[in-house]
């Protein structure tokens, strides 16, 4: 039996999300319990992009494919963790060029965001440069430890390529305990249907 | 490459729930698009007992553990889809028998709710004989596709005893495209904390 990595936020209400804006924070309240009733029962009210998640084309693309169409054959199979903790401010070609990227991978980026729990203002990110050469690698998954794959980029210049290309982004995985190499990647977000995205559970084995 | 099964239900608002309860109904809204700004977003409002889900220890026992305690090494890995579409009332130890039950098995139960999408108020549950059967059997992990695994048993002489074993209770799986035999399963809760359950995705491979 080989051993399974978490590779997935815990969702709580004092987690880190996106630009730390209050109307994304997740609520997870109860509606009965044990001294109220006979049971235990709770709601969560949450963002679709909290925490690890799916992005569907339609996030970034008017009129694009909602998340239902991203199918668990993108979503699971082998996959490979960069290290890229070395990196201070956005992720070029230059810095995946050494990594020898091949036709179909997918491929995980740990960042410094994998560093802490705290949200990172100035997050590492894969540039426009970047996306453009994965997708000339092509590569069919991209997963980031950062809640964003894309800071400060007028047009999502990174997100509408890769969307364009039917790459799969995920974003908010938790890599810092996990050592550069390849995997075998379970990305499995809630089927939901017809939106912008899902939130998801996430591990490896190897 | 071996096939992928989704046996997950989808989360949408007319999906069934359970007793058909309105304030059960999961509400999915969108907060900003592509009309009202540069990018498409939602939210969930969802009962974690919604769809295909785990149900931790917390729901039916005063005191008891939470769902962040239930490790993905009791939800990955082999098991087993048993063929009950011919029960009519209540899964007994009698209708297991003839399965050769192993300890350490996962077990999903395909029962005539499979049929359909609709709540059946009738639904095939597990009945106490059943559950202490599976018990002295020593299995692992026990799934439906009904959203519940228990009916009308004062004391929930079903979910408690299965939970005080730390038998894994998942509950509204869809089962109904599923042959029975042996698969490899995962079941993918969202990394929730301090709670009664989680919504899930859950899959087969093989």
């Amino acid at each position: 039996m080989q051993r399974i990595i978490d590779i997935s936020m815990t969702i709580h209400e004092g987690m880190q999300v996106y630009k730390n804006k209050d109307e994304k924070r997740p609520k997870i309240y109860n509606t009965v319990n044990h001294q109220t009733g006979k049971v235990h029962e709770s709601r969560i009210d949450i963002d679709v992009h909290c925490g690890t998640h799916v992005d569907a084309p339609l996030h970034m693309l008017a009129g694009g494919e909602t998340i239902e169409t991203i199918g668990l054959e993108q979503l699971v199979g082998p996959a490979r963790v960069l290290d890229l903790t070395h990196v201070n401010d956005a992720i070029t070609k230059e810095d995946l060029l050494p990594h020898g990227i091949q036709r179909g991978e997918r491929i995980l980026l740990k960042t410094k965001s994998s560093l802490t729990d705290e949200f990172l203002m100035d997050f590492v990110y894969l540039r426009e440069d970047g996306a453009q050469y994965l997708i000339e690698r092509g590569v069919t998954l991209v997963g980031t430890d950062a809640l964003g794959i894309e800071r400060a980029q007028p047009e999502y210049t990174t997100h509408r390529p890769l969307l364009r290309n039917n790459i799969v982004i995920v974003e908010g995985l938790r890599l810092g305990h996990v050592e550069p190499g390849s995997y075998w990647l379970v990305i499995a977000p809630l089927k939901l249907t017809g939106i912008d995205a899902a939130p998801a559970r996430a591990f490896l084995i190897g």
